[in-house]
């Protein structure tokens, strides 16, 4: 039994490893064109931050350690072709310059996602970075050690982790978003009150600019000077990141005549199988399904890779297994300001046909008089036809990520509203008011559901 | 309309408050032996251990307040005997010593609970405190802030809480706990671990002691000085507390006829209506619902009794409400650790008729190389024969209390362990691993459930 998985930052490497477990014998090949496998790519901002010195603390496992495992690691070697019809992968060695065929009896696909790269004049300036690869994170680090003035492009979750890195070290940061809203996953309302948070305690140490278009990046073959936006902006730069949001790599799927689904992410199944036969996917690379509505969305997350990684392995040798899909659940952080949501908004449970009501409510995270009590904001969404939870997002200082996960395991066992102020959290001054602010919020809402005609 | 609510502490100030907002025009008078009304007592512990200096801040609404409000707060006002019958209540104004009766159409008792003295020789003598009531914070409090050495006597919830506390005032404290197992709520294998991991940091300031039983206290009128066991331990006191359990105030409910259950507690239904027309109970003077097996407990908890207050004061006021039950969820904090739970521990899953089987992993509670990483140890219960949830604990220092409200969804929503698996919970390096320590236990509960024969 050969099985040769194509990617090994996170869905590729637990393939690679749960596959080891399920068949001890069975051939097994990581091909990835990357310098790096099994790698916190999620943990590059918190590198650069400075949380922890040694890059290497974001390697997972080392090639070594797949190799004690029986599992090829084969690094910088880029597959260029699928030929499903005799089951083999043209590769490409990018070291030695040459390419080579393989074969495999299961073709896992784990290629991951690319940084998109804005068509922005002189957008390949020295020192315009994006951050995806372990080199990127080295290089933006070190660049950033010697700099003084940074541009973030993009104001979405890895733009404002960077803000926070960057900041944290010491460094004079803008970030450009070029919607009218920062963080524009969420609801407007939130992604205003999200903007009023984090320029409450900027101290002019950092601007977060909406709706601002780049006109160029101006500079010379030494590197990038300064970027100038529509508005007239020219903002002194000694180097940019583009947070400008990600793509599916899934040309070569594509090209072996792989059904792609939205965002020209892999179509694939509940269990990670493709639409040709012995060939799964997952990870970056696929689409999901969203639990809630049935509908296909794409969100890139480390921690559902793993999932699909896992899941893609099982099926693929000869076990039974399947991923229902996800619930859009995400949180990031940005100078101590905590966003986290799940399910649908509101905006997108309305496009979806539902009848979306929703209820805000800005409350303690815990009892008023503990010494480190904070404000959160929490926004409940539900269908006003069946009463059904749909949607929460969360912003504040204060202990926003739980609330928001206790939410995400009501939307699993698809509660209606009223079944959730049923619900039994736990109390104590530290960790909570009496009434949980998700009581709260779930009251209004009860509320306002009933009210309506 | 005559609303009279017995007790105003949180279930009862609840209920009147909410009274006032239904029935703009009724008159409500709260009754209580209290010198405070509406107070976190839960707040003691924290107030004790200098979190902020006012006893003031405890307090969520005064008598003027409610007085402002039309609501009438008689302090230290014992009531002594409901007549049914007549519909009247007979009230014993303590201050100025004498009795007189008044008159309800609707009456809501929520008398709330007692410490528990236990009958050891010389528990009376000064300075052998119970904590229950504000003025026994400030004494309390008082008293550690010119002391050496206390004894607290028990190792549940409050005698944790305390620990905490008076090591924080800089004490030298031993907790003297008469079963074998400290917070005896929790499985043996877990409380077993909250001791090691309390005594892991102890450093000589602070002794915890399981299996002893206390002979006697010896002193003299000036106050208590040592604690003796029977084991032969002479331990010096400043001042001890008592902090083992207390009882539902249930006396004037049983004098009237009304049914009590478990514990004594006040026999409810869903409404909080006593067995006898017109008179509703709520707080902790009343047995719980255990919602996931139907069993009839006593919890006695403010979160819980806010809850009751409000549906009490539904129903007494003719509106339609219903408290289903609770899931037993609780957290605390003693110097860095939480302690949670939620649902069925295992021994009483057993008890109750269950086949539970359990998984219980030690996992970060977030990604290895973030700065502030913590490891939880979180034991996950499910009944064999049908798969589903039953409870679930955690200790650590790491963040135990979200993953228990993460579970307490879960159990709401009546979930299998393999519905769990499909959980999407939010990943960020920040705030958990890649794969949550939920999942990681719920994989490996699974995995057992599967191999049972």
């Amino acid at each position: 039994m050969k099985i040769v998985i194509l990617g090994g930052v996170a869905a590729g490497a637990k393939a690679a490893a749960k596959s080891r477990r399920l068949l001890p014998d069975a051939q097994i090949d990581i091909y990835t064109d990357d310098t790096h496998v099994s790698y916190s790519g999620c943990g590059l901002p918190y590198y650069i931050e400075g949380n922890f010195e040694d890059y290497r603390m974001l390697l997972v496992r080392s090639p070594e350690e797949f190799e004690a495992q029986g599992i090829h690691v084969h690094l910088q070697h880029r597959a260029v072709k699928i030929i499903s019809e005799s089951k083999q992968v043209l590769i490409y060695d990018m070291v030695n310059q040459h390419g080579f065929l393989i074969n495999y009896d299961k073709l896992i696909i784990a290629t991951g996602a690319s940084s998109i790269v804005p068509p922005i004049p002189n957008v390949n300036l020295p020192n315009v970075f994006t951050l995806r690869k372990v080199e990127d994170g080295i290089a933006i680090k070190e660049k950033a050690l010697r700099s003084k003035n940074a541009v973030i492009v993009g104001g979405g979750y890895i733009g404002l982790e960077l803000l926070e890195a960057l900041v944290k070290q010491n460094l004079h940061v803008t970030v450009l978003e070029y919607s009218p809203h920062i963080m524009p996953i969420f609801d407007e309302d939130m992604s205003t009150l999200i903007l009023e948070q984090l320029m409450q305690h900027s101290n002019g140490r950092y601007k977060i600019l909406a709706s601002e278009i780049i006109s160029e990046f101006s500079g010379d073959m030494t590197g990038v000077r300064a970027v100038r936006t529509t508005s007239g902006l020219d903002i002194p730069a000694d180097f940019v990141i583009l947070c400008t949001g990600a793509k599916p790599n899934s040309e070569i799927a594509l090209d072996a005549g792989i059904t792609l689904g939205v965002h020209n992410a892999i179509k694939v199944n509940e269990r990670m199988e493709t639409n040709i036969p012995d060939i799964y996917a997952c990870g970056d690379c696929v689409e999901k399904t969203l639990v809630i509505s049935g509908t296909k969305i794409w969100t890139p997350l480390g921690s559902v890779a793993n999932k699909e990684g896992r899941c893609a392995a099982m099926n693929a040798c000869g076990f039974e297994d399947t991923f229902p899909g996800v619930l859009a659940s995400a949180v990031t952080r940005c100078l101590g300001l905590i966003m986290s949501m799940t399910g649908l908004t509101e905006k997108y449970a309305k496009q979806q046909g539902f009848n979306p009501v929703s209820a805000t409510v800005t409350k303690y995270d815990k009892v008023g008089y503990m010494p480190d009590v904070n404000n959160i904001t929490l926004k409940l969404i539900a269908d006003a036809d069946s009463g059904r939870l749909l949607g929460a997002q969360a912003v504040g200082v204060g202990d926003a990520d739980k609330r928001i996960n206790i939410f995400a395991s009501a939307l699993l066992g698809k509660l209606t509203v009223e079944d959730f102020l049923a619900h039994d959290l736990t109390y104590s001054p530290p960790f909570s008011p009496t009434i949980d602010p998700l009581l709260n919020a779930a009251q209004i809402l009860t509320s306002k559901i009933k009210a309506l005609p």
